[in-house]
């Protein structure tokens, strides 16, 4: 699929539907999470999930993060192939075909991945005896999200002890991340779910200690949560991803005074084009669920807040609104925040960048792949 | 990205998460609407938006599709490209890029599109003229749906005559798709939105036969509702999709005795792997938000009724059941009905055509690329 615009060329040339980034904003905002950061004892393993770009995974490196992580061997893959180096695969990896593919790729580079069942981890063993290397694993415990880990405590050490006496398996630390926690809207809610992993993860280290196993790495936390996970002093590395663009949902997230959460901006739109007029109060873009994620809700209009995005179809998106002052023409061209951003980008193969986006003479900087897009396996 | 799977692999071989086509109904469906519409006057013109595959467009139309539908111009053109050659775009070009890919591929085969919009009409018959060539169009009327197109009798006369003057546009009839008909539950209301498009196809249709104006094509209906328009007398071209595939959310629709409409059945899943079984009554898979399309609802256990995918996240979905009669072990697999075809397929880049499923020693027998995902331009 060739690219939605041309580096250079002006905004209103870009193709829709394109997934745009205010390359400002963006680049703001990676700075941002360098500075929360900086004078702590915890780094930023980013979470490359989001964004599925090497280009930004080397942004977000070439400004302090200890590494990246990913969700899939493939996407590590790729993430390799586009020059990084220190990667965490932050879930199971499950099957001998995965499995061989992530002992090739830690032949290779610094990698490591997360376990939560013996078995499993003896296939692992199994595969790195294979191919003559050892890997690094955290074992993932459940700090409250219910999905993937074993119960802190006693279950995680005999998994741990279990690990050590894998020869070809080299246990690094703990995956202990709280996903439920990071769209609870209140401060409260989410110190709440926060101070409960700390127990979790703290539970664990105990055990660890009453048997002198070392646990180096603590690694969690996403945009969400992360100054909680930051002050614990438990942590050592967070995973945040979506801080880099921000999404709808994210921005539903309250602030302790009962204000949206404006840490960082939104920086990632999809351009759409007004297809249809036809209709009073009615107009209809022409990104709909195959341009958009809309698992955590519609997208929101970026630039008119009187108007709704009432309706996805495939290619389609109904925008609706009361107010007099406002119509649309067919070919006018509007920027829609995503719900979830990374649904979205996983929908799109080009990112388009646009610098001065809301000053005069915006125009196309980059034009990168989405070069992870699809990376399911 | 490489495929999960090789013709000749058996089932168990093919890597997760995969989308999988159970080859024995899908070709039952296929054969299933020929015989439908065989003996009718009605023809199907197939919506490719479902499958974004020639090679299956290509069936459909050995098996009497008069045509296909696409949504997009980049979809016409990978179905051109394919070898299929009688192209309806269901829906409004906007754009002059995308104008002139369309020119561009009008000069090539036989292709039409929809027009709701005078000026939208003098900018593609512009550039029709400008690739020295005439453009076949339909104008859409909006039959109920609320999505786009003009509103039937005087003013789609008023568009249509609109067309009749520009030298490079041709008029070939009405897109009156009811859309938001396909997914009613019960057969009244399914027949009452029909009704009421017939109607409004009937009012143009007069209007038009008052002017001697002749109008060739009415086309629209969908897997949900096609009986009905087939009934009507007045839709000539049915672009039925989901079909081929049903979904979870199709499955809903109730039949006259309020049970489930069989007549098609579920011939496509997405394969996935339990990943992580460390909780009771709960197990975790490899297929989340990236390879399945929750917008219609959560995907449905295929092989057993008493577990319910309950949560998707990015790349994990959440297993849960309360019978004591149920365990998964990691490295088992399951098959999801997802909630809706259309956009998970076009989270994939591989179809894992799989003869036998339910019989001894299923088998991989074809591996299709999902050719027109991600084709929104």
């Amino acid at each position: 699929m060739y690219p939605p615009a041309r580096p250079g060329d002006p905004l209103e040339l870009v193709d829709t539907p394109a997934l745009l980034i205010d390359l400002d904003r963006f680049e703001a905002n990676l700075k941002r999470m360098s500075g929360e950061l900086a004078g702590t004892s915890v780094k930023l393993r980013a979470h490359s999930k989001t964004h599925k770009s090497p280009i930004i995974a080397k942004m977000q490196m070439d400004l302090g993060a200890v590494g990246i992580c990913c969700q899939k061997v493939s996407e590590a893959e790729i993430m390799y192939q586009g020059g990084v180096s220190n990667i965490l695969i932050s879930n199971q990896v499950v099957g001998e075909k995965k499995l061989r593919r992530l002992a090739a790729l830690a032949c290779q580079t610094q990698l490591m991945t997360c376990l939560d069942n013996r078995e499993n981890a003896a296939d692992l063993d199994s595969v790195a005896r294979s191919f003559d290397t050892t890997i690094d694993v955290l074992v993932e415990i459940d700090v409250g999200a219910g999905r993937c880990g074993v119960a802190p405590g006693a279950d995680a050490l005999e998994l741990i002890d279990a690990v050590g006496d894998l020869k070809n398996l080299n246990f690094r630390g703990l995956q202990a991340y709280q996903g439920s926690a990071q769209h609870l809207r209140t401060p409260d809610e989410r110190k709440s779910a926060i101070d409960f992993a700390v127990a979790c993860v703290n539970k664990t280290l105990s055990e660890l200690h009453s048997k002198n196993i070392d646990c180096p790495i603590v690694s969690g936390a996403g945009t969400g949560t992360y100054p909680l996970e930051v002050e614990s002093g438990v942590y050592n590395e967070v995973q945040a991803g979506s801080y880099i663009f921000m999404d709808a949902d994210y921005a539903r997230n309250l602030d302790k005074d009962g204000q949206f959460i404006s840490k960082f901006e939104h920086a990632l739109y999809v351009y759409a084009t007004i297809l249809s007029a036809a209709k009073q109060q009615q107009a209809v873009v022409d990104a709909g669920l195959k341009s958009l994620g809309v698992d955590s809700g519609l997208p929101v209009m970026s630039e008119n807040d009187e108007v709704d995005y009432i309706n996805a179809s495939d290619e389609h998106g109904v925008l609706a609104w009361q107010s007099k002052n406002v119509s649309y023409e067919v070919g006018e061209k509007v920027l829609l925040i995503p719900g979830h951003c990374d649904p979205t980008i996983n929908l799109h193969d080009w990112y388009v960048g646009v610098r001065n986006l809301r000053g005069p003479e915006p125009y196309v900087e980059s034009v990168w792949p989405v070069a992870a897009r699809g990376c399911v396996f």
